[in-house]
């Protein structure tokens, strides 16, 4: 067999970690990197960082559009949503926060999938490599634990993307070669995913999760407040700290 | 009922009679054009008019960054893949052509989808309007008929996308509101849809459907060939031509 994937790498510790997990299941990865806004221009460079590290291709693409279409979120727009920060630990995770932004895993999904179908009837019809003997698979790190509420996160959702996919691409119905899409970490806790991280060796000192781009974490976001409990809960010293 | 729709505006015969279609049926309607590669440029100027001429909103996007992942494609990468012409008739319809581009309405549904979940949410949450007494719809305009080929113009494809948009969508999950998706036109002949754009008073005049740019339509290409044959059905001279 002969395996391509994709697998989206934004530079923070979910997305690194699921990269270096693929790396270990996929022959012919390609990261690929979505840049938009401001806030995680700080991201990109540790993203590459990331690939460079575990020795993968790295594809970065700027999407900065994306603040056109899905414009109502404080992802996209941090001028008119502020970010919020300072939320009672239990808060995070419950109803769909300002950070939603609208269907962005559907259009991330449909943009990893559009490059691995390139990629792939590329190797069939001018590589002469067989359908039969390939296979393709978008990697992907939602996390349903600590994000659930973002309804883009849960497994129903990819489930159902992956049909859709699979129906509108001529991979699947002209070569019967049907897209996976792996989400390796969506069950896991954040712990679980700091102690699956320092299996794989993710230059963990290299992953930037804060959702502002200062030059240092925040500390406050969600996302600063969940990673902190996780390596807290694994017992472990965040090394992007020190 | 207040009704918010977005219709994807290419600035072809097929799209801007959608959108005319759209047009009466919505209150709140934003037509959206897509600009990618050098091929379709001129259709962005048609498209202008035609969104000025129905008295829409008009939004439109840079997307060319879509050549680097649905790159396996002549209408992406000309320079690549040569556009096929002068294909038999019989030819055209049949198998998935060279201009097919992997996946690309799931990504144009998912960036439609997107500007609706935000033009809706905002009404919602800063506007008071009501969610049980709104509907969101997008409009499209593959045609199953004379575009056949494409795995992602079917209305199975449709219906699997419309359920992955609602489940990875807050306006669903949160507000209970179903994005719908009209495909108006996915069964109609050429001519069938020439008949219908001169009923919505479509200004046929300045619609483009010439997969190349040239100063006026080849004449050659899958896209002309079939709008000359739609107009030569329905008995009526292109304008387009003039």
């Amino acid at each position: 067999m002969s395996s391509y994937g994709v697998s989206l790498l934004s530079g923070g510790l979910d997305s690194s970690t699921t990269t270096a997990h693929a790396r270990r299941r996929v022959d012919h990865l390609t990261a690929l990197t979505f840049h938009y806004g401001q806030i995680h221009a700080k991201e990109v460079s540790f993203a590459r960082h990331v690939a460079e590290s575990l020795g993968v291709g790295h594809k970065i693409l700027n999407i900065s559009f994306l603040g056109d279409v899905a414009w109502y979120s404080a992802l996209t727009n941090p001028d008119r949503f502020p970010m919020p920060s300072g939320r009672a630990d239990e808060e995070i995770g419950f109803g769909v926060p300002i950070t939603y932004v609208p269907l962005r895993n559907t259009i991330f999904l449909s943009l990893a999938a559009a490059l691995l179908e390139s990629e792939t009837l590329h190797a069939i019809e001018t590589q002469n490599e067989d359908p039969s003997a390939m296979e393709a698979v978008v990697y992907l790190a939602p996390n349903a634990v600590d994000y659930s509420g973002y309804p883009d996160c849960r497994a129903e959702f990819f489930e159902s993307a992956v049909e859709t996919i699979n129906l509108g691409s001529k991979l699947a119905t002209e070569y019967g070669i049907l897209v996976r899409v792996e989400t390796p970490i969506i069950d896991k806790t954040k712990a679980d995913i700091v102690r699956m991280a320092l299996e794989l060796d993710v230059p963990l000192e290299r992953t930037w999760s804060c959702y502002r781009g200062g030059d240092r974490p925040c500390g406050e976001c969600d996302s600063c407040v969940l990673r902190a409990r996780g390596f807290a809960e694994a017992g472990v010293a965040d090394p992007g700290l020190a």
